[in-house]
């Protein structure tokens, strides 16, 4: 039988080959789609759904695409032909919360903002929050090792988790990690999960480490300079005097402009970049006054709201930025990450690459850990050779800085051939001998990562 | 010519056969010591010299085990027969510091105390603080993924590492992670190295995630409990309380009496334990009332100390705790770790153990997150039948409460063959395997962790 009589004999309903199913699953909120459609989606319920896959996978030699909501910004989760697309969005439910030892354990299908919502009520959260948390699943964010806007503070996903339930490509079930919050017995595996990007198994259930909800009142800052590389000193100024905001975005000229468009507010002026600081916790007035003396001093037009409304308001600009570039047409968002204090730099490299190319590229950052989300535009479906041309000269500049391709969005199919200029061949080799320990024929994800063209 | 023939053309009068020097590195601070001598201790100066070491010691299939300052408590860095020990030991400069990152690169035979006498005066710390912070290496630290009495609040090593350079067991070098503090290139090999005892390579330098030095003073409280059981829910009801402690140690009956002893104290009441409590940061004191108020309610006896010295003659008791116990005798430090809520549980299976034995098992916790440290004392230098039987059942009750073997020791060669007991025979197996990707020859500390018996 064929891998699709396998699984249909196996999983019946389960198994989706309806055109619009295949379709969606082609992509991902990149924009990016694979050539063809996929074999099926497999809508798994349970873990053993999920173990009946990939034994059938095996068994047929059939690829293998973990697939959460498909927010994913890297075409990670995208299927294609001759794809089996195994999708874990059904697997929703959460098993346990425990505001003692401060874990929650989940299914990888529930979406961040609706286990925040009931971790809520037991005055919990789960601290990483993607600019997508309300559309995108737990184990997505696990898969890409997800950041936010408030991990300066808050860390990434990467310190929010104590363990992962991981289905092999044979389909054996693993316990990586632990409940409790120290341990070091053996390799840290469920590190090595965290940003996987689906190369290594199946994450069928996470125990999380929560935080206690912050109490107290927000603070928000809003500045404005005369120049995104001032704006960009100011932030790294604002790091350097020893506060450290929930949340801190830069926004340059481009990115304000498109906005304003976008929400019919009156034109900011002409260059300017502004940032938008919030702080949290007992201390958040002494540290909004701290980073407001900091802006000023680095020519910031500074207003600062102890008003929950107004800061949102505030902040109302900076997630416009989403929409408001869709709004102009194709959207390749890059993702490099550099130390903070190279900010300045990096601005002024992708000012460079915007006269070289003769482009305009929107950039957003999170300043407080040095995170650009530089936004490539253009018709049509597929980056053209010369958008291509211009993100190439990117990443070269974020890894010459001593950053990353990718702060939090991961390598997927649209990065992966830059992997080796970051990691070396020499490295590149080792992780891809390394995802082969665990998946030794090769089905999970081949044509992703560690993929070359 | 030989694999020390070899060594001592390359290295000259780095390769140290001296009697005492090859003595010294059979043993680490757990007592325990190698069969045999190793064939040499060759002292690193530089990450040239270390590659020269791998690249002979894969020519000659020689093990290697690498070593810092041998403070180890699970025998990981104990050299033997036949085995070359590479020593990291003066490998000790501190290559970068930046304020403005908030990370240094340093290198790996560089004392945890020493790195924070420098970075404290630019303002800077790295949180790590292992009890052995006097006299373990930053090195040594990473191999072990070291927690320490302060990490409930400020994270353990693996929190606190950005990247590694690693030499293979080939001689080749890698840099692992990036400077950035977001990053998800590729697999973390970052956190898959940290806590792997020497089995993946040699780290020669590590790019540090730094803290600023936390302001304002601290508050201490000591409070005194009836029995140990009771200490430890309070100690729990604090977590539970919403407030974080810089530093919560529990120290049980015999832990008291054996301090008191030698520290010439009046006794504490027969069958008492004690928590000790310190708040830091600009709420230290509210929190320190919230604390107190937590304790009383669960009937201990509390005092709380606003003054610096006063607090350190209150911790003075839980420092004293080492010395107390090698005054008793030759000491197996354990090490086991399970969630908050399980620990009143523990100290009962604790207390159980004792009664079935014919032992008494002073004990201490790193409250704040369940990491445990029972004590068996006996005569002689290794552990004899009974007290290794009483530690497997210790083991197997911290498993059974979802917690671990190890919460920052290690297995090193100590606890290598209950390794699978945690990990399952399938997860020790791929963990095997992934230690050959990095290691083909298994050259690499090859009787630590995954030996078996």
């Amino acid at each position: 039988m064929s891998a699709l009589e396998l699984l249909t004999a196996a999983l019946g309903d389960l198994v989706d080959v309806s055109p619009a199913a295949l379709e969606a699953a082609r992509a991902d909120h990149s924009g990016h789609s694979s050539p063809g459609r996929p074999l099926a989606v497999v809508h798994a319920e349970t873990v053993e759904h999920v173990q009946q896959v990939l034994r059938i996978a095996t068994e047929t030699r059939t690829p293998v695409v973990v697939r959460g909501a498909g927010t994913g910004l890297a075409g990670a989760a995208n299927g294609g032909a001759g794809e089996i697309v195994l999708s874990t969005l059904r697997m929703t439910a959460v098993r346990e919360i425990r505001a003692d030892d401060l874990l929650a354990v989940v299914e990888p299908g529930i979406l961040n903002a609706d286990l925040n919502d009931i971790l809520a009520a037991h005055g919990l959260w789960w601290a990483p929050d993607p600019a997508s948390r309300a559309i995108s699943t737990v184990g997505g964010n696990i898969a890409t090792g997800a950041g936010g806007l408030l991990c300066a503070k808050y860390g990434v996903v990467r310190d929010a988790v104590l363990g992962v339930d991981l289905v092999l490509s044979d389909g054996r079930l693993l316990h990586l990690g632990h409940r409790s919050v120290k341990g070091v017995t053996g390799l840290d595996l469920t590190s090595l999960v965290i940003g996987s990007e689906g190369t290594l198994g199946v994450v069928v259930g996470a125990t999380l480490k929560l935080r206690r909800l912050i109490e107290g009142g927000t603070c928000t800052i809003a500045a404005t300079f005369p120049d995104v590389r001032t704006a960009a000193a100011a932030s790294a100024a604002v790091t350097a005097a020893g506060v450290q905001p929930a949340i801190m975005e830069l926004m340059d000229a481009a990115s304000l402009a498109a906005v304003a468009s976008l929400l019919e507010l009156p034109p900011f002026p002409a260059g300017s970049a502004q940032l938008t600081i919030q702080t949290d916790g007992p201390a958040a007035a002494s540290e909004a006054d701290t980073i407001a003396a900091v802006l000023r001093a680095h020519g910031g037009d500074t207003q600062v709201s102890h008003d929950r409304e107004e800061g949102e308001r505030l902040l109302a600009v900076r997630r416009a930025m989403h929409p408001a570039m869709a709004a102009l047409g194709t959207n390749l968002i890059e993702d490099v990450s550099v130390p903070r204090s190279a900010m300045p730099a990096m601005f002024d490299e992708i000012a460079r690459i915007e006269r070289d190319f003769g482009l305009t590229i929107p950039t957003v950052a999170h300043a407080g850990d040095g995170n650009l989300h530089p936004n490539f535009i253009f018709e049509g479906a597929e980056p053209p050779a010369h958008i291509w041309a211009a993100a190439d000269e990117l990443f070269r500049a974020a890894i010459a800085l001593g950053g990353t391709l990718t702060g939090e969005h991961g390598i997927g199919v649209l990065k992966s051939r830059w992997l080796a200029d970051e990691l070396g061949e020499e490295q590149w080799e080792l992780q891809r001998q390394i995802t082969r320990v665990f998946d030794p024929l090769g089905i999970l994800n081949p044509g992703k990562v560690f993929a070359r063209a």
